[in-house]
Order: structure tokens, then C-alpha cells, then sequence
């Protein structure tokens, strides 16, 4: 679905640049809002508050992301020099199924994206 | 890189399902620690302090990426209730863009990944 998504979006999708959620100004015409794409005025409240709790989310798994990044080439760094293995599958695995179990099939896929960013350069 | 990562996996690698990391036990004939994959036990304790801060953000990933599944379900419905369009490409974009020059192109990934969690059944 990944390249499907993309290429639906022509230039009418622009986000507002200036954009403070506030300035969305309605279309007159369909009295839907541009921004949230709500059809009527307190549906796009409850949606900017929501986008603004998802925003949120949206940092901290960023931020948890590059920090476990960190830390997984640093594991493999000290397990190297001691003399150990690159990687350890049989963690990995464990990764994966936890990811799995809780998110579904998508969650493989999360864990392999996590898993990749924490071996830095082969 | 992501079927071949299992593929590598064999029954040898499963994880000790009882499993303290304490109850590790290292293999005498090489010295290595079966499950942190160290050479030596210094470096083995060392990597089981990162391990702990990992399983952690894993955790807290997961409940983030939930609860961000549950929001992103909430507005689209709130938005479709109100009369409004089920996505809003502008939006989807410049989350993806977010995630992209945070994390680099596997954020792309990641961000699709996410934005598909958040719109349910089609």
C-alpha cells in the first residue's frame, strides 16, 4: 500500500506552511475544513485536539526510536570487542515475537525497522 | 533484509523460555555467553543493563503506537461522522515527512506503518 498512498497526493494536499491549526479556514463552498478535513465545525475541534495527543505520540516514538538505536549499536559494539557475536538471533526473534503478539502482522515489520536501525552499518 | 533475517534463524537459536538473563548459562567450550552473545562476563553484564533499557522502550513503543492506533481510528470516524472525507492526504504527508527526517528513509516505513494502524478496516 506504501507507494499507493503517496501517489494519490497532488499539490492541492499542501499543508498550510504557516500553520497553526487555528488558521485552517473552512471551504465556503462545502463548509468542509481543509485542514482536518471535518465536514463541521466542532468535528474539527475534537479532531485538533486529538491530532495534538497523536503528535505527541508521534515525537516520543521518534525519541525512544533514536534512543534504542543508540543503545543497540552499543550493545553490539561491547559484545564485539569482548569477542562475541555480531548478533544475537535468537534475541532478535524474541523482538520480533513481542512486536508481533502485540500489534499484529504490521508489528514484524516494525520490529525488523527497530531491529535494523540498532545494527547501524554492516 | 527482512525474510532473510528469519531465515537465518534455527531451532539452536530459541530463547530460553524460562528466561531471567541471569539463568544464562555461558558455553564452556567457547567462553561465550549463549544469550547475550559476549565473549567475556563483564561485557555480558554490561549488555544485560542496555538489554533492560531496550525491553523497556519496546514496551513503551508498543503502547504508543496503540494508543496512537485508537486516537487515529477516533478521528477518522469523528471526521466521516461529520460528513468530512476518511483520510486527509495533507495530514498523512507531513507525518511521513516527520518520520522520515527524524529517522531516515526507514522512517518513511515506519510512519506508513503507523498511519495504516490508525485507519482500521477499510
Amino acid at each position: 500500500m506504501t507507494a499507493d498512498v503517496m501517489a494519490q497526493s497532488t499539490d492541492a494536499d499542501k499543508s498550510p506552511t504557516t500553520g497553526s491549526p487555528a488558521a485552517a479556514t473552512p471551504d465556503e463552498s462545502t463548509g468542509t475544513d481543509n485542514y482536518t478535513g471535518a465536514g463541521k465545525p466542532l468535528a474539527a475541534n475534537e479532531i485538533r485536539g486529538m491530532r495534538e495527543r497523536i503528535d505527541e505520540i508521534d515525537q516520543a516514538i521518534i525519541d525512544l526510536w533514536l534512543e534504542r538505536s543508540r543503545l543497540s549499536r552499543e550493545v553490539g559494539k561491547t559484545r564485539m570487542a569482548s569477542g562475541g557475536t555480531r548478533l544475537v538471533l535468537a534475541r532478535e526473534r524474541e523482538i520480533v515475537e513481542r512486536f508481533r503478539t502485540a500489534l499484529g502482522p504490521d508489528g514484524t515489520q516494525v520490529a525488523l525497522l527497530l531491529l535494523r536501525s540498532g545494527r547501524g552499518p554492516l
